[in-house]
Order: C-alpha cells, then sequence, then structure tokens
C-alpha cells in the first residue's frame, strides 16, 4: 500500500466550468503539456459529452485526451478501454448522474484501477457527478434547503478516492448545506466538502486544499461535534447538529484536512500563470 | 499502515444470542481464559445493558469485562475509557441503535483507537447494531420485505472495520433481503453479509468466513453483476439487479473474501470444544 503522500492530485469541480485557468491547472498537474487524458463520460446520458470535454481539451492544446466509452458494467473489463486507464496521465470524469458511474463502473477492472492509478500519483478531476463520487460515502441524491432533516439526502457508496470526504457540488447554487449537513450528522467522523459551480478544490497528494475558480468551496468540520440528534430522529424530523465548525474558502484560501487549520490566503501559489 | 493479515478477528452476530459457544470461541480469540474484554454498551439506551454483558462473560470463566460508559461524545476522548480500549484483548459491542454507535463515538479518540486496535490484531465481536457497525457503509435503517426497492435502506458512514462488507442482522427474523439488496444495487463493488440471530460470522485475519450458530449467514455476491437499473430508479421503485451470486452458509459452511469461493463443510475446525 502506498503511503498517504504518493497519491495524486484530486479536483473537484462544483459543476458549469467555464473558468479556462481550472483545466489549465488540471493539465499542467498531468505532468506534460500535452498530456494523455482519459475521460470518463458515464455518468451522462448524451452520447456526445466524451467528444465535447475532448474538445474542451485541444482548446488547451492537449491532443491526447479521448474519451472512454464505458456504456455498460461489460464494458468496464474490456481491454481497450483498460489499457486506456492504465497508460493515462490523469482521468477526467464528467458530469452527469453519479449513480451511473457507480452502478456501471463500481467494482468492474475499470474502477480498481482508477483507484490504484490515483494511489500511485495519477491526478483525477471530476465535475458534478464526477466530483460527487470521488467520496468514499458519495451523496446520491437529497432535497434542497439550508436546514438538515433526517431522510433529506442518499448516501451510497463511491469510488472512495476521499475515503474521509463527503463532496457535494452545485453546492449554493442548489442549496444543498443541509444535505450536507444531514449527511454529516450520521457520523461526525467525516468532512464535509460543498464545493460551488465553476469553482474547483485542488486537493494536494499532501492533503492540503486550495481553491480556484469564481465561487467558493465551503468546508464543513464537525470533529469537535458535541452532539448529534440522528439517532433519535424521525424522517423529516429537523436534526440538532452542535459544535459545528464551518469554513468559507474563496480562491486563493485552503484547508489542511491533516491539521484541520484554515488558512486565507495561499501558502502556495496555485498556478504561476493565473493571476485575477 | 500494517498489512491485511494482521488485523484482527471481526465477528458479527445477528442478535439474539443464545448459543453459548459463539461468546466461547470469541472468548478463546482473544487470547487467553481470562482475557481484558472491552464492552461497549452505547448503541443501547438500557442503562444495565453494560452491566448484562459483564454477567455472561463471567459465566464464562471471565472476569476482565468491563463496559465502557460511553453515553455522551464528551465520554469518547475520556483517558479512564480510552485506556482500558487500549489495553483491552477483545471488544463487544452490544445491540441497540447502531446510529448511537455512530452519532455519539463516530470520529473520537475511542473511534480511532478502536480501529488501530484491531488492524493491529485485537478481535472485535458485535450483535445486532454492534454488527452493523462494523460496516464502512453501513445499513442505518430500513424496510421490510424481500424485494429490493429505491429508497427503502439508509446508508450511513459506519465504523469501517469491514470495508468492502455490507453487514445487516436479525436477517431471516426481519426479512431483510431487500434492504440488502437496495443497499448493494448502488454500488456492486460491495459484498452483502445478511446474519441471522444467534449466528455468527467469524472472519479471519485472512479474510476467510466460517459461521457457527443455530440459523445461517447469506452471502451476496455483487462482483459479477451485469446491471443495476438504480441510477433509473425513482423513490420506490423496484430494482433490477442481474447476475447475483448467493449463498445459504449453515454453521460450519464458509467463504473466503478474497477469492469469493464458498465451501460447505469447515476448512478449519471451527472450535476445538464445539460438537454439535
Amino acid at each position: 500500500m502506498p503511503s498517504p503522500s504518493s497519491k495524486g492530485w484530486l479536483i473537484p469541480i462544483g459543476g458549469k466550468l467555464t473558468d479556462a485557468s481550472i483545466l489549465a491547472r488540471f493539465i499542467e498537474l498531468c505532468g506534460s503539456s500535452n498530456p494523455v487524458i482519459a475521460i470518463i463520460p458515464t455518468a451522462s446520458e448524451e452520447s456526445d459529452m466524451g467528444t465535447w470535454y475532448e474538445k474542451q481539451f485541444a482548446k488547451h492544446g492537449v491532443t491526447n485526451a479521448r474519451a472512454l466509452n464505458l456504456r455498460r458494467r461489460s464494458d468496464c473489463d474490456d481491454q481497450d478501454w483498460t489499457s486506456r486507464l492504465a497508460d493515462a496521465d490523469g482521468v477526467f470524469i464528467t458530469g452527469g448522474n453519479q449513480l451511473r458511474l457507480t452502478t456501471i463502473i463500481g467494482g468492474t477492472p475499470a474502477a480498481h484501477l482508477l483507484r490504484d492509478r490515483f494511489l500511485a500519483g495519477m491526478p483525477v478531476a471530476g465535475t458534478s457527478a464526477g466530483a460527487a463520487v470521488m467520496s468514499a460515502h458519495m451523496i446520491a441524491g437529497g432535497d434542497e434547503g439550508p436546514t438538515p432533516r433526517a431522510g433529506m439526502v442518499t448516501l451510497a457508496p463511491g469510488f472512495g478516492l476521499a475515503p474521509e470526504i463527503i463532496i457535494d457540488q452545485h453546492f449554493r447554487q442548489r442549496d444543498r448545506l443541509g444535505r450536507l449537513l444531514t449527511a454529516l450528522s450520521y457520523n461526525p467522523a467525516m468532512l464535509g466538502l460543498g464545493v460551488d459551480e465553476d469553482t474547483a478544490a485542488f486537493i494536494s497528494p499532501d492533503d492540503e486544499i486550495d481553491v480556484m475558480g469564481s465561487s467558493a468551496v465551503t468546508v464543513i468540520d464537525t470533529r469537535d461535534v458535541e452532539f448529534s440528534s440522528m439517532h433519535d430522529a424521525e424522517p423529516h424530523d429537523t436534526i440538532t447538529l452542535l459544535g459545528i465548525r464551518m469554513h468559507q474558502l474563496a480562491e486563493g484560501a485552503g484547508f489542511n484536512l491533516r491539521t484541520r487549520k484554515a488558512h486565507g490566503s495561499s501558502v502556495v501559489s496555485p498556478h504561476p500563470d493565473h493571476a485575477r
């Protein structure tokens, strides 16, 4: 088992990506100006989703970005696709429905390879559903609203690239604070990361998060929670959760997952070409 | 990180334990005839649950079984209790409500210590809620019935001692096949273990399961599932799940978690004194 610091960068993006510098930085983290990028479009039912992202990467000069056509479970041990995954310098997971990712890819050779390559250092970025699926405890769906209530979130096993983080996306735009707090109220061992649209959390191999993009990342740290009423709650009951620590991180701000300390400005420059 | 085979025995019990040989074998696995056993009664709201189990262990000649009075989160970094956990030869987790275990102990020093000690070789047994909480993806609740339907199960982060197994309990008696299949339909990467009352799955450090007790353990292996409709399902929709492999294991039968092969009779004698 590799030590934690040999794993790759993990880059959850909150959906509706327009900030070109986020994709530029992901490409750079893949290790060359023209890296081999495997696009996983499985979350989407739109057949041209993969092609669309191939074009986005081409605009950045990446000619080796290719969509893996994983549409059913039997595709996921097809050697044509798994060898492309094995040869990739980075993986990008598109949006759609995160349950398509887990029901179609979960437990297959492609899922094991993705995890092994990530643990060995390959960067993985994903937007919307592609961000949610990075969690071990994936938010599969839920209700809108800021107040946590029993039953307002559905958790399911995700790809587990971030075992202790529950990642939510379209966070501010779809009013998802309540469902993320509900997810955390089951077991305060987890950390919540609510990623807004057009915004990314860059999580380094050393578990240092820094934020890029036009909106914010919300960190919800329940490590010091004193009480959660979830064990007493009936369906739809409002949940009591005492001692939440929360950080709102705009671009340049960050959070260390090991020390659980936040900072207001970059400790490392997020991107050399990035001035805004 | 210790290698997988240095971890301890894990013994989920399906509730309503009357078979004395199950407790006798757990005691033996703790390494002496009178081991130090830490009882975690937190799942139960009954204040005498811990004392009741102290007496059960005393009937087996164990005079060093002591309940840890973990009733609120602030108890879980109390050095009196954590030092007892640190000194224990084995841990027994009682029944009750598994969400009390995760909301009160989850993420605290006691939870980390329990996991670290287990990974270093200490056996952990648990009955009912104490079995469910061993999963990473814990069944927190759900509906009865044999047919999987969307929304009939609630998953929450458990203690994660068995990261890839979803453990259900009171399995046959409370008709829980449907909710376990629903849990597995989200992501076929998981393996389902339905443990009946008065029955235990002894999971060795080498991931070999053998069964003891008066009823059965149901293994549901979804590794070769060809299709799950969960990504298309609306609430209450019946789920299609194709290619499930299932084993019914009575006492003496077993299953290897690595090879995913079942066998009908013991490859190792479950207990030298156990003849029935």
